[in-house]
């Protein structure tokens, strides 16, 4: 069992304690990754990006990857393999000699 | 070298070919999940949960468990440890004999 | 009639017109805010304030500021009645004394 | 003095005496719009449209409204005018004929 697996047993397990699959749609789970977004987001609300509280960035980080991942299980998806195809797919939109150092994005190279 | 720590490997070998570690601040990178996650819910916008594109998800959800990753290793953060940390602090905040079966909020329990 | 009444009545023409209201509920016009909102939030990634594209801003406002009249809409709201009630309770939340010249959230005050 | 410039009277005057102009930056305005509009989104999260407390609705609205209104302020931008031209545009990308009674967003009408 690789962590991104165990960590998947691990939320379904907690879920499925709590009878919560019910609620844990497709729909609402994107819902709980934004409001759980957001919540990071806070951290660095009118700050410098090193001024975020580190001890609440872990936790709204966590929160964000566990309803991803809840997600991905809802689909049946292979985390590690749909990231991957994803860094192959920017590599096609951000080719090396165009996107060096500069942050524009794809169809603006 | 577990499944994650293959992830961030490719994500941060990816951004460094690019010279894009320049960009990646931690609130840009919280900047950045929150777009993807938009993104995201804009797959279920207007529709039922089961409607949406699934090719689709997969890229979106990769975006957002992307940029997750690479801002918990900014802060050379363990993240197997920080989500089954916050799935433990949950459980204190969800305790299954006042969750289970409900969606309320723990502090409406 | 005021400015924002006007808006109102161009915004709900506009998506009568299309036969919108019946997927105009309250539930995907909060998406649909968030959406937009992560589209504005996209124009300074990566950037320092100054540098977003402000004839993009001025269209991903509209679709907030659009959106969120829609939603107060269906709720009959009174939209100026609204802010300056939230305008009163901030002013309970962050007195003067207290709030001047911090970023601090109230509960750090 | 229309009801929106009225409502702008009010934020700015409200930010001015706490002396939060120097935190009122672009970019973390458009940061502040996403949090709050993450926060509305909550009072939908695992529940039907219907269902959310429209007391709570009310005040998330305000302070995405709020926000939006400084932001505006902020390129001295004609919240009116913003809204109606993009009323306007959306009518090229929807025309009536094509976009009557379905969701699908215009790249696929």
């Amino acid at each position: 069992m690789t962590d991104i697996q165990e960590l998947i047993r691990d939320l379904t397990a907690f879920r499925n304690e709590r009878d919560w699959n019910q609620f844990h749609n497709p729909k609402d789970l994107a819902l709980a990754i934004n409001i759980e977004a957001g919540e990071l987001l806070e951290l660095y609300l009118w700050k410098h990006a090193e001024e975020a509280n580190v001890e609440k960035v872990k936790e709204e980080l966590a929160d964000i990857l566990s309803f991803a991942l809840l997600l991905a299980d809802k689909y049946k998806l292979d985390v590690k393999q749909i990231v991957q195809d994803k860094i192959k797919k920017n590599g096609e939109k951000y080719p090396v000699d165009k996107a060096k150092g500069t942050a524009k994005k794809y169809d603006e190279l």
